[in-house]
């Protein structure tokens, strides 16, 4: 990755996916809540259903993973990072998943977790 | 990645981007076209507007990146891979672009490449 340039990566319209696994994602506080796993895409729209949130553990292995709805991060530039507008001790009580626990990902289970952030569940 | 369940990367409605990154892609004939460099995702919508095809080049190495229209692609379990149903003399003529030299992604774009595939541009 080292060699390429952003402008690969991300565009003022799009971000690519392998540039934002391993992003790191904070608060408006500024603390550091964890990085971005991954992107759960439903298959048959291709939207994106979740960017997962790894947090907790130790250096950044074996952390919970919070499935958040799109709408909830934000890129800020500056920080070269993700900031979700929720105190650590609304992700504490967030819906959450071991990487051994993983949940149905059906239309309940999305329902909750979008429900929990307060976002519209459309799919 | 070897010690996760693969339900951890895909379920029946959700696949996984870190799952489908260097995913191979095949075309009907069983020809190995190349494999999925990652997904570029619309950032308003938290859409995936292209699935890029890295497809040329030495061991996989420096080819060339095809954007592909979400609905191009159909993943085959019994294949481990994807399928798009296009001839490779198809996809040599279609709309690509080298790392150093990245197009705008700006809607033109975006028509001229959903247009080549017949697909309906929808963002």
């Amino acid at each position: 990755m080292a060699d390429r340039d952003i402008a690969t990566d991300e565009t003022t319209r799009l971000i690519a996916s392998d540039k934002v696994e391993g992003t790191a994602v904070y608060n408006r506080s500024g603390e550091r809540l964890g990085t971005i796993r991954n992107f759960m895409v439903e298959k048959r729209s291709g939207r994106v259903e979740y960017a997962v949130l790894n947090f907790g553990g130790l250096f950044g292995m074996g952390g919970d993973n919070y499935p958040l709805p799109w709408d909830v991060l934000t890129y800020e530039t500056d920080r070269g990072g993700y900031v979700v507008d929720l105190d650590k001790s609304v992700l504490e009580s967030a819906p959450k998943y071991a990487d051994s626990r993983q949940p149905a990902f059906d239309e309940g289970y999305g329902r909750e977790v979008y429900g929990y952030y307060g976002v519209n569940y459309p799919f």
